[in-house]
């Protein structure tokens, strides 16, 4: 996504998003120089901080104190890098937006540790704010997303599973962490519990939208803009929406197999990319996360007046229409 | 440590522990089935329950519920399993108590991710308790054995590190999960802090104490008995405080360096056996462990009388002289 434009749709956040940004290098800091140079080298990997945006938007419903939700958001952005940190360890990432990864620049298990330090740190920054609640909401969210992460490990490689396997991956890949970042910003801010979860649904609708534009761009992107090669997914045994989509095809059959078996040549690639980049696939895709997208602005409808609502639902077509 | 011994010195808290005992198995329950595989593997693999243990005994200082502080033990035990789940992974340890490790059963990256999940679980389960005290106790100790664990990696083959070293990695490795294990015991249940203080130290200096005899048995017990080949630290490097006594030995340093660079072979290996169990470090060693005893004994006696300093001396005491 391209950081700039997506700056523009919460510019009045940008101060509060420096104190966070602040905080952030705060929490990775640490005596260990392994710890400290894997963990900064994320940091400056820079994201879009779209969790913490979301932490930020939800908390204006109700007493917005930056000094009390910073906590909030902090934590919610290291939960997301410590599953980065993880998950390239999973998909044996070499790169990630470009840069090499943990994994990669240094081992397994630095990579492992520095996950296990991030995660750690992430309840530490929510237990600074004193709501049972939040911290309750934090580590059931954390204990569904590591079972996501198991399931992801089964589901691999596995050609006969069908949509509905693919959207339960997703969910808790993706889904839950953007729902419990604007849950969790309405329940540190006292939001009541009616508006906090039309918050939460806004936040799983949005997350849906964004993982299956995420895995069509992974299709469609080229390398460059990717910082990976298109195709990275399949070729790592994910089987996204618009795979499953074309699986039963049987022009598309050899080249998925030859993907998940590890035996695609580069002009195999190429053939395979232009292919499902001509299929319906796509555009179905397009318009299964379109429906989650419209899902989403439906729960902004049903929010109290209030100036941030324009902005939860530019951001969610946004992030439900970028191209790249 | 032989378990049925064990058992003796805390009797009255076998139902308890049972209680507990229950609680693992419900937390370690899920959909997944590796997950639930590789978590009951861990679960029937048993283990001394020390951590839970020594939650019940500091919570007996104050107003004892069991259907609360099991939330505290429970966590403290998944906490304490997690890391031992990572740390297969680290050292590469096939074996663990005479079984094999998750790691090897399955393979890194699901002990990565069961890992996480029981971390995870830890952290859900003390959310059960309102202890704003307790989460932060808990989610700051997390943190601090996870900057031990890149240290120990940070450690590992550099046989020029010192004594100090040495113990700052026994102190994040053992040592506070145990103080943490006595410390949120008594901070649960409602104990003034100068109580609480003496038992988190009493926790730690026990800790200590059992760390160097659990690094001098890795060394002088059978093979059979430690369900692993002896002298299996220093083969996956790391350097214990009976090789630092002995490491500027002349005729030491050949086996040492030998063990570090994976050269040893079998018979090299009974004859390093054979000369670091003749050695002076193991009695060294021995009285270095018996000076934290007894430091954790006069924490006990600074204890305001109650039935239960008896059974936290002697479990002390068993675990600074246990044999095997």
């Amino acid at each position: 996504m391209e950081k700039m434009k997506l700056k523009f749709l919460y510019a009045d956040l940008q101060s509060d998003i420096k104190v966070i940004e602040r905080e952030l290098e705060t929490a990775l800091d640490s005596s260990s120089h392994y710890l400290k140079d894997a963990s900064l080298h994320l940091l400056k990997a820079g994201g879009k901080r779209i969790r913490p945006v979301f932490v930020l938007l939800a908390a204006k419903f109700g007493r917005y104190d930056i000094h009390q939700i910073k906590n909030v958001a902090v934590a919610l952005e290291l939960v997301h890098m410590a599953s980065l940190v993880h998950d390239d360890v999973i998909d044996d990432s070499e790169l990630r937006r470009g840069r090499p990864t943990v994994k990669s620049q240094w081992n397994n298990r630095v990579a492992m540790y520095t996950g296990d330090f991030i995660f750690a740190k992430a309840i530490e920054n929510i237990t600074k704010i004193e709501n049972q609640k939040a911290h309750e909401i934090l580590s059931k969210t954390m204990v569904e997303i590591c079972i996501g992460e198991i399931i992801q490990i089964e589901d691999k490689m596995y050609l006969e599973q069908n949509i509905r396997d693919y959207f339960r991956r997703i969910k808790r890949k993706t889904a839950l962490l953007i729902s419990s970042s604007c849950y969790l910003g309405a329940i540190a801010a006292g939001v009541d519990e009616k508006v906090a979860s039309h918050l939460k649904r806004f936040g799983y609708y949005v997350g849906m939208s964004y993982q299956i534009i995420d895995d069509v761009l992974d299709l469609t992107a080229s390398d460059k803009q990717l910082g990976k090669p298109a195709g990275s997914d399949l070729m790592q045994g994910n089987i996204t929406l618009p795979v499953l989509l074309v699986k039963e095809n049987a022009d598309m059959r050899p080249f998925i197999n030859q993907a998940l078996n590890g035996t695609m040549k580069e002009d195999e690639r190429q053939a395979f990319l232009k292919k499902i980049r001509q299929s319906d696939a796509i555009e179905e895709s397009y318009r299964i996360s379109n429906l989650y997208l419209q899902k989403a602005l439906r729960e902004v409808e049903a929010l109290p007046s209030n100036s941030v609502k324009k902005s939860l639902k530019d951001i969610a077509i946004y992030m439900g229409k970028r191209k790249f």
